[in-house]
């Protein structure tokens, strides 16, 4: 690659921000431009180096920012690759720095109304028959799971971000898993894993199958009228946790 | 602090994780559990490398890993700091790595007519006294700043956020930035922003000042109808770009 044409991997110029943050900056553009996709490798930290024009102990400090924020991935003794779910990373919001866990509880399920009722709605119009199949083995296997007793968290996160899918949002999906798993980790929903009695056993089961019956017959306002009262339902453990807290 | 009442900071166990991000995931906790604010100070690599039982490298790396996921700041000279908006970081759902463009500008604002007409809905009914007064002097910043020509972007998002805070929920403002900001770096936003006519100017002072008007006037049916034609000005700009590019 002749230095000069190369627009991608500029020359780093001096400025406030420190020379590492600049030489991320221009790897993840370099991944982006490039078309560099999950699972591909990067060039090695020679060819960066000689490309960004800074050192090589430069290159191996861009590269551990970029790993922590989930761009690339170093593979022992064989270098360095774009990460699976490139730039996602875990708590994003950093919800687990929010110190009212109740409050962030009920917030968090206040927008899963919104945004998942919505989800289910469209689910109901645009579901292909892939994607019909595919909410349909969520389904089950968050019903196995309860029904064995195994914590189910998981498999139900991953029942809501099949929903999630059948929009065709590329958005929404990426959502889910925020306003869905950060929530796990608070105390309101370690309490519900730990207590989730038979009774709540069977409503969540049931609720699933509710929204996932409404979406195979194609009736979005059935879908959407379902998928609230599971969240109400959510929303009557965290209130029970808050009484108990008391 | 005695080391064995201390449960917050246990020692670290060799499993597959490495050193550092173990180390990183204990500091994460400490500063949670201790209600470490943003802006306080952290104990110095000595002490956290003592309490840890690792090795000052591993808390300098650490530190490092924190630093690039936006929960601490390095201050020269000074020490290591809980940043400002802690764990939040720029992108954090990886828009960037999405390949096709406009297909995800178009997907944020079908989120952002969900999410926001929900948001002017509500703000209408919660908001406080002083809510009124942010959103007001926000709205007044985005028309001076486009009367003056002057690039307006980061005013309209402070306007997006000002309203998601009237509705006192915790986590639609930490969403409204990653849907509107997100979208100003790709390119439709981009040529928006270039192109911005005196029509187009026209017509977003308009839309922000129906949505002031009807919140002022707590009506929030109004507000949401206000914020719908609003996006989908938007969406028009969108679809101009999509048929210049082909």
């Amino acid at each position: 690659m002749d230095l000069q044409e190369n627009k991608i991997l500029n020359m780093i110029k001096p400025t406030e921000e420190p020379l590492a943050e600049q030489a991320a900056g221009q790897i993840s553009q370099y991944v982006i431009e490039q078309h560099i996709e999950s699972g591909d490798k990067l060039p090695n930290e020679f060819e960066l180096a000689a490309q960004l024009n800074v050192g090589r102990g430069t290159i191996r400090e861009a590269v551990k920012i970029l790993v922590a924020r989930n761009v690339l991935q170093i593979r022992r003794g064989k270098g360095t690759y774009v990460a699976k779910h490139t730039g996602v990373i875990e708590d994003p919001l950093g919800f687990a720095f929010v110190n009212n866990d109740i409050k962030l509880a009920k917030d968090l399920l206040e927008m899963r109304m919104v945004i998942e009722t919505w989800v289910v709605r469209i689910a109901a119009e645009r579901a292909t028959e892939v994607d019909l199949q595919k909410i349909t083995e969520a389904c089950n296997k968050v019903r196995n799971q309860l029904e064995q007793h195994i914590n189910h968290l998981e498999a139900d996160e991953k029942f809501h971000i099949a929903l999630a899918r059948c929009t065709h949002n590329l958005v929404v999906p990426k959502l889910i898993p925020i306003i869905v798993y950060s929530v796990q980790q608070l105390g309101p929903m370690n309490f519900q894993a730990k207590d989730y009695n038979i009774k709540m056993r069977k409503k969540t089961i049931m609720a699933h199958e509710k929204i996932l019956k409404a979406i195979l017959s194609r009736d979005g306002e059935a879908a959407a009228k379902a998928m609230l009262e599971h969240l109400k339902d959510n929303q009557k453990v965290i209130e029970l946790y808050e009484k108990e807290k008391q």
